[in-house]
């Protein structure tokens, strides 16, 4: 992999983006932000999730109150991540934000009215010492900035350019005020157009990035989508926190989020299963004991590599690699520890075996 | 995306692979393959998932009869197809798939004793007319090219290494009689060995690359594992065939291939789903009703991208680019259709004249 792009750093509550800083993993709450008992309970489901940044729509003036009102609550029960406004269209709702004690505010200074009114949510940020994500979707370009009509020749080049210059705008709007802690990103649906328009502002800004592949889908095709074009982009060096926008509920995509970076060697959270696809050569009921395995890793935040195997072929390679390995024959398991073959196990016996050696190492890490 | 790497094209049973052909998907079944009917009717829901390469792996004598069977089933019943003959350690059963009908061999030639072997079944593949695929994974590298120790400083560049070595070591031993319509792998269960291996291949050979990250893992986490791997991979312009492998029904690697391809803009298959994750100014139970779309374009071979959208935020623009969309307000949605709102319609009525609109479109266009 090429080096990470190098970026200015700019600090979320507590949490360093950019300038070399461990990329970090953040999300939205779904609910109601008025609704403050649902919300709160869903930030701790995010901040036990691994989530390090955690964002909350604030639609409307009863919303800013409740805003402050969770943001003083997570403090009383020590959850110290960041909690992030996200505005649109109502600059006032940007000013009540900062005084609610908003960490940042991610707006699109393209959809807020005349720049008078982004400059004075610029101002107003860079007083109180906050940082700003200039977040511009391909779904709300600012005016000037959409593309004349539905067909194009080359629609998707045209879109990624655009919604980079839409960025770039916001970001030059909010430097004329001297506030410069700006984090940027311009999401697409399309990861193609995301791609580019991430690459463009790579090169051209030295901003750090959040990047994303927006509504991107539901639990399965939203993955995956998302995976290609944050895979991509890390993969270049590209991005420096990330959100995978889901239609589902948050914490699965966290789980996606740390998936990625896991995938990438970026960093571990969790547990690895290594499973094989099955085939003819496979004499056990080897895809439910997967599943079984993976269910029971489901709370391991210690990163652990397992693997699933059902044949000789490529079983007994994999399961010496891994942490933690089954390599299936006829009817029964080979299990192996650490690279060594620990147990020979009856194919009934298999998960329960694997559960206490899953328990007994993680024992004997902490 | 820079262009495709230009490679020898191989024609494995009437599918062009590599030389500028459409990257082709593939899957293998994973029932036994001496039960024929189970085989049969596998390969017939994968066919009907758009499956254009089917492999069986064939373990033993039993198998390769009932391989010969399921071939000349296939044709009776106007699947064209082609069947490949997975195998390992036994270059007979090599040859016996050769006489059976494979419309290819998969097999690692550093596995199946002395080179004798291999030369012999690229003999008679040659003399059949039959492509072979030098297959090689992680956890079955012939043992002059296995690493010597369990670590190793930099262990992923070694491996990437020694896996690009075996296959090139077979690919070599092949060419020796003769034999040049071959398609090479290199696989690892880690992300970044398989895409350092591939990336190795695409300079250092001219054949067509079966590409796949191997036992991806159970279906979300595979999925996505598959998605970064693949995605980066494709984005480079490297491959020409490739398999998501993992551990669940084959049928759903076939929708979460497309899904990739689909993603990066290289080929659509079926609906494309927009939705967005929700937040607090969403007005309507949106992720059931963006689930039961998805559910309901299941069946949609057709490319049709359908946007299920929240609120007034990115719903309209999202909702105006797709061929379908909703864009919800306070318990009611906005249809458009081809960029045009056609209808404002109640919520507990969305997904019925969503269903409508995609029915339409869908004959209005064959």
């Amino acid at each position: 992999m090429p080096p990470r792009r190098s970026t200015r750093q700019v600090e979320v509550g507590g949490v360093p983006v950019g300038g070399g800083a461990a990329i970090s993993v953040q999300s939205m709450t779904n609910t109601k932000t008025t609704d403050v008992e649902a919300t709160m309970s869903q930030i701790r489901s995010l901040i036990d999730e691994g989530c390090q940044i955690i964002r909350s729509s604030v639609p409307d003036e009863a919303s800013v109150a409740s805003f402050k009102e969770i943001k003083s609550r997570m403090l009383r029960e020590g959850i110290t991540a960041p909690l992030v406004a996200d505005i649109h269209f109502d600059h006032r709702l940007a000013l009540g934000a900062i005084e609610a004690g908003a960490d940042k505010i991610r707006f699109n200074p393209g959809n807020i009215g005349p720049p008078e009114r982004a400059i004075e949510v610029a101002t107003a940020a860079k007083n109180k010492g906050i940082p700003i994500r200039v977040g511009v979707n391909a779904g709300s370009l600012r005016k000037e900035h959409q593309l004349p009509d539905h067909s194009h020749d080359d629609r998707n080049t045209a879109l990624a350019r655009a919604l980079a210059d839409s960025a770039l705008w916001g970001v030059e709007l909010l430097d004329s005020v001297g506030h410069e802690d700006v984090i940027v990103s311009a999401k697409a649906s399309s990861v193609p157009v995301s791609i580019e328009a991430y690459r463009l502002l790579a090169n051209e800004c030295d901003k750090p990035l959040h990047i994303g592949v927006t509504e991107a889908g539901t639990t399965l095709t939203g993955a995956v989508k998302s995976a290609v074009g944050l895979g991509v982009l890390l993969s270049e060096g590209i991005g420096d926190t990330f959100r995978v926008s889901l239609a589902t509920d948050p914490v699965t995509e966290l789980g996606v989020a740390f998936n990625i970076l896991s995938s990438l060697g970026i960093r571990r959270r969790g547990a690895n299963v290594i499973a094989c696809p099955t085939c003819s050569r496979c004499d056990i009921d080897l895809i439910p004991l997967a599943e079984a395995v993976e269910l029971e890793l489901k709370g391991v935040k210690e990163p652990i590599d397992v693997a699933v195997m059902g044949c000789v072929v490529n079983g007994p390679g994999e399961a010496r690699e891994a942490d933690l390995g089954i390599a299936a024959g006829k009817g029964e398991g080979l299990l192996f520890k650490n690279g060594e073959i620990i147990d020979k196990v009856p194919e009934g016996e298999l998960l329960v075996r694997l559960r206490e050696a899953i328990a007994e190492l993680i024992s004997s890490r902490s």
